[in-house]
């Protein structure tokens, strides 16, 4: 990496405050006519690595259950592409609460390969929303308590 | 084609009997590493022109409205590849309605290129559906009436 | 099932003929907005679980090397869609090589639940084609002695 | 929007600034669970988007050509999500060149629906890229000559 992205400040300490890892096996489907996984799939490695999280942080039933008031909606979500991807890569995709919000959470990514090389680094914002009226819906205390133990 | 399909009897009078069509790009991101579009995105391009022609008989609206009690699942979709799909190629997907059942319709489709070439042909069944319960749901009259001047 | 597909002669003794399977997690993704996973998705489904097998039996990184005369393209696919998957469901895809061409071979597909439910099942035809020609490319002995184990 | 990304300074000079629109209509498989497209598809927006300008720039063919030295690939990619998507909109998704370096440009993106409200802004760094040593390839005057009139 030539040049640090705004959201790093030491890459050996970021690097390091990770601690949830979600395996990807990257698929042929996800590769593009350039032999590479194409550059709008990484965001789904990272949605499944955001997702992994909430299921063990033991959050996400209750935002896809049908009948629930609540959902979670990316609010700004950025990608830095340092190592292109190829066909049958095992993935980790790590995923860290950086910050909580009122509604709202920063969460920071990093994918590295099985030679533990950076392949992408990235940030994104989610916020939680009333699924009907689409506002911001604040975190309750349950919530506070369980996203605690992931905070960096 | 070497072998027709099981559902094509006479290639000619088959592909005459297609009166509706939806022009498709094909994308950048739908290509996979053999440089050609990856066989699992040609089910987007069916779904693409289905869902046009169903908007045009005038009942997909119904369909995607949040408090409808129905939806349209697909029971079964089978494809042939006749030709291989390059990024950047201005497709043309026929669809037509081959049979309407009780609950069901079978969808008949035509992908051509700018040459008029074929790309893919298929066919699959889809149903109508009670949102809650997931049993069939029969069309009503009025749907019926919709889909008449469509059928072949 | 009520009908049983035609690719399918007893349902038992077809389900006991798969002996390789790959685990598969629903991704969020992979949804649409009728809740489940879309009928366009599966067929990534039964790619990821037809390489594993070629990775398996040991074929599949001679044909992603850049510098291979071979790739396998899909000649025809089929999905029956037997039962609704949804989000966070884990799937095993299972494939089989029903019989092997001159230059071709047909697989099966069954997709099951953690219930051991039938979501889907399917079949289809690939082809090895020379990469430049794109015609048809007979298999080698070799390959043939590969494949020999998994022939039901 | 309640607070402006880092990128844009004044938000109605920088709408003003966009003149090459490509018109996207939102697919029914970009859709998720929670009714609206899913966050990872904005992406292949853009990607629609920066290519069809590369077309009218004359360049995408070069870089798509299978004996080309170049190829183009993404360096960093970033999305603000101002308005939920639904199924069925017909979005214009505007693509500007911001500024042209050495071997790489920034694009600007700003989609908005028929209403013309803002849906999603972006800006990402695309670099030029030798395909076999897959490092940086500096503009040549031709490609320099083929950008300036999309310069902002």
């Amino acid at each position: 990496m030539k040049r640090l992205p705004a959201y790093i400040n030491d890459l050996e300490a970021w690097k390091a405050s990770f601690h949830f890892f979600q395996p990807v096996k990257v698929r042929f489907s996800e590769t593009d006519a350039f032999g590479h996984v194409n550059n709008t799939k990484v965001f789904v490695y990272f949605e499944e690595g955001r997702i992994a999280l909430f299921e063990k942080i033991g959050i996400m039933k209750e935002w896809a259950a049908r009948d629930s008031d609540a959902m979670i909606v990316t609010a700004d979500l950025h990608c830095d592409y340092i190592r292109q991807i190829t066909f049958g890569e095992a993935l980790q995709v790590g995923v860290k609460v950086e910050k909580l919000g009122h509604s709202s959470m920063e969460l920071h990514y990093l994918v590295v390969n099985e030679q533990e090389e950076i392949c992408l680094t990235g940030r994104g914002t989610m916020v939680q929303v009333n699924k009907k009226t689409e506002r911001s819906l604040p975190w309750n205390e349950k919530m506070k308590a369980l996203f605690q133990p992931y905070l960096t």
